[in-house]
């Protein structure tokens, strides 16, 4: 599996997950149970009981305390047994803990050591936050592809002018590109000058003027990216307040299934419920009618997640996209290779432990 | 596979199987054609024929003939061809016949080799015929599990208090319980004294009377048990007319599905139809609506059919399934190692021998 | 894959492609694109960008260059690069193109080395074309099973018997058979002298009239038949005119799936509608609702593509079926082994090359 795993995934939005209400997501593989506890603080708990491995959320909750609902095993929010019916409870008697943090709206859940789980390491959203909520549009996307194919897509912007040529494209192919590594972030930038500005972008222009259009995509490792972009009439210096800022989150859920989540914000207008009703239409032709279906397409067609195995031709609007490969390649790798010193905690058990649990706990 | 073959499975319900309506069911993996002969009695074939391997039962059988409707050959109840419309029949023109009895209104299917099968080696399960047909509920339940997952859930009930509260649980967990090895089958033993009796047994008892429940299962190889129990009023001494026996019998499909046949009888107010009509929803609730559903997400959270693999926590209430399940591997893996003096007659053919027949039988 | 790669394969029927309406069919397991040109010819490439893998099919078609709908890379109908949006057109941007040739109503696709494809070793099927349109029956059957059970259903006729007793049975079992290997075709001949003439010949004959009814079926690599068949009353001399022949092309789209291309045409009542109209019902009955099902059956029973892996009993007539695997067999062994010296343009790219061309191409 090419994923890395110490990483922050994001789980969800976090509206998608209420008290009473939780949630079970499928993340780098793994059936995980997220929900609130009575103080209204999310927790992730791996979906199976330790004990015959009925989900948990086939269970009840109550509280911070998670009860399966087969044998009736209880654990905390840390996994922890704190009850057994059946006898003592011992050390053995846990399940998989997830460190999840809320921030910017979203619930963000680390899928590896949890010693290496550090809030910083998130990635800076407050662009988010400094969004009033209606001018804020979010979306989840579950799409049947690959995560790196979601991200080849919004590093290469080229896509726009031929897969969206009704609302974001017709800019993107003669504009001035380039791409440079920031070291923890790789950027790819656009620039359109003078240009016939794009559909969508038309109505917050002057009628019939021309465009200056600045495009930007910063990812962050594993697979998320902060889309800016403005659009100012040709000659106009562009200020903050003209920028907007788009997350693209790809989160793997399968080798060949992701969780797409999007959220568009802006700094202008920001009181204007009809420009916000006006952009969610095109964000979601363009995001759930064009791309979504196309990578659907695109990984149906190639029948394998691995890209490089297929030997594709690379054009310069690549660069991006392999830059961003390349990198999350070697992140990937290094982390495999310190994982020869992988804490016991994490390992599995071996079959001598299970045996001698069967001679020695139960069977007198 | 790990599947005891030398053994008889249940392959259905007498009352599945009439004269002119044969049933196609899968067991151990095989699909087999179970038909009634003209004179009533049931005969089992594999259903394919062993000339192109057609389905025998896209054909049609008459008497005890059966004729495979894609090129005309005909197999008695026996497997052996009796008729040959393209030429000579030879001994090799056989489909594999399956030792079948009916006994205790079910239909026993001899999975292995066919000099082994001894009709007394057939549970005693006269309880069932003892029953008056009225007062027997018989019920089939196709469940998306490995079959031993469905041994498990019997031998070890005090999943009842989790799993029924509103109908059987509620005493299991503070039972007295045992288990004990007693040679050609095991027993697991619950006596819960004075105790609130489960909601399903208050009717049986006075009003707001406390109850001692006795509760016993009886495994036999390779997945049958009978689940035998008396509820009677605290203090009072429990005669064979308080019992009641329910059989629980695993029959495995495929490595992930099972075929579960339940018959719950009684000795008690046989007459009482009200009584049979009050016990059959209970029961339709705690099999069908919460058994089958958690031993189907049991399955799918594991992904594997074995649980070993997955290193379970144990418990003490896992004392009895833990002795099934070494017992069945322990006969399996005799049953193996016997195996390699196999018999000629159930060796598949080898390339040569195929060969040989092409070149000499014919193409001149 | 069981399949021999340097030959015709019909691609599907004329009619199934228009100007503007193209189609996608997997043949040998290759997703393909066959589309017309504005000039009404058809081409064939692969359907899937050498890009980025998105099906071209999901892009637009205008004149004879196909446009990928993702990135904007344009082919023409040869699989060369007519446009790259984005940079240079180099020579690695090329689509497999196959051969295609329309010829007896239907379109043919060489699968294989392309420098091999001579038009001149497409089955002769003169006599669609020497059938008027109204009394031509073509069909097109999608079938769960491997091609070459498709064959061997053809081979050998007397399923027709037991498979189609009340149209096309009744008179294959007692008949005169043989079969002869004619070199580059394999003939199988049935011959029934003054027989009772199977149920939908009877309208073609006098009342209560007693046939002399001539069958062959001439097989050509890898999976092509012409049936012919005349029926006439006993002791009538047959003259050409007496003549049906009926296409049977079994044409692999999978491992365990086959298109079926069927056409019926005949020499005699040309202009007879009626007889058309009378004809069709019982084709459709025969081929749809009888053998594609029992196929279908028989695949799933057998659970893998590979006959003899099963160890079938040969019957006599099976005699024609298995002359064709053999020659089939030899065949695809021997392009097998002539493949030792594939061209290099037909080689995938190592990983290596991959390598080189993200270092060399794109990243800077």
């Amino acid at each position: 599996m090419t994923w890395l795993r110490n990483a922050w995934y994001q789980a969800g939005w976090s509206e998608e997950v209420k008290i009473g209400k939780p949630l079970v997501r499928t993340i780098l593989g793994e059936q995980i149970l997220i929900f609130r506890k009575a103080d209204g603080s999310a927790a992730a708990l791996l979906d199976m009981c330790p004990h015959r491995f009925a989900p948990l959320s086939a269970g009840n909750i109550s509280g911070e305390v998670v009860t399966c609902g087969y044998h009736g095993l209880a654990f905390n929010a840390h996994g922890v047994c704190v009850h057994n019916p059946h006898g003592p409870v011992t050390s053995a008697m846990r399940v998989r803990n997830y460190p999840l943090i809320e921030r910017h709206t979203a619930l963000w859940l680390w899928a590896g050591e949890p010693d290496l789980a550090d809030p910083d390491l998130i990635a800076d959203l407050s662009f988010i936050d400094r969004t009033p909520e209606p001018a804020r549009i979010a979306m989840y996307l579950p799409t049947k592809a690959n995560y790196q194919l979601l991200v080849d897509n919004i590093m290469d912007l080229s896509h726009a002018d031929y897969l969206h040529p009704e609302t974001l494209g017709g800019i993107m192919t003669g504009a001035k590109s380039s791409t440079r590594d920031a070291g923890d972030h790789i950027v790819a930038e656009w620039i359109s000058s003078d240009c016939i500005p794009a559909p969508a972008f038309v109505p917050m222009l002057p009628p019939g003027a021309r465009a200056d259009v600045w495009t930007e995509v910063v990812w962050r490792a594993p697979s998320l990216m902060v889309l800016g972009t403005s659009v100012v009439p040709t000659g106009t210096t562009k200020t903050p307040e003209d920028d907007s800022y788009t997350l693209h989150n790809m989160v793997p859920e399968t080798e060949t299934t992701t969780h797409y989540f999007a959220c568009n914000t802006r700094r202008y207008r920001l009181d204007d419920d009809e420009l916000s009703a006006m952009i969610r239409p095109i964000l979601v032709k363009a995001f759930c009618e064009e791309d979504k279906p196309m990578l659907e397409k695109q990984q149906a067609r190639m029948g394998t997640p691995d890209l490089w195995s297929l030997s594709p031709i690379l054009l310069q609007v690549d660069a991006g996209a392999v830059r961003v490969r390349r990198k999350l390649d070697s992140l990937i790798a290094a982390e495999r290779a310190a994982a020869t010193s992988q804490p016991a905690h994490t390992r599995p058990l071996t079959g001598d432990v299970v045996q001698e649990r069967v001679s020695g706990q139960v069977v007198d």
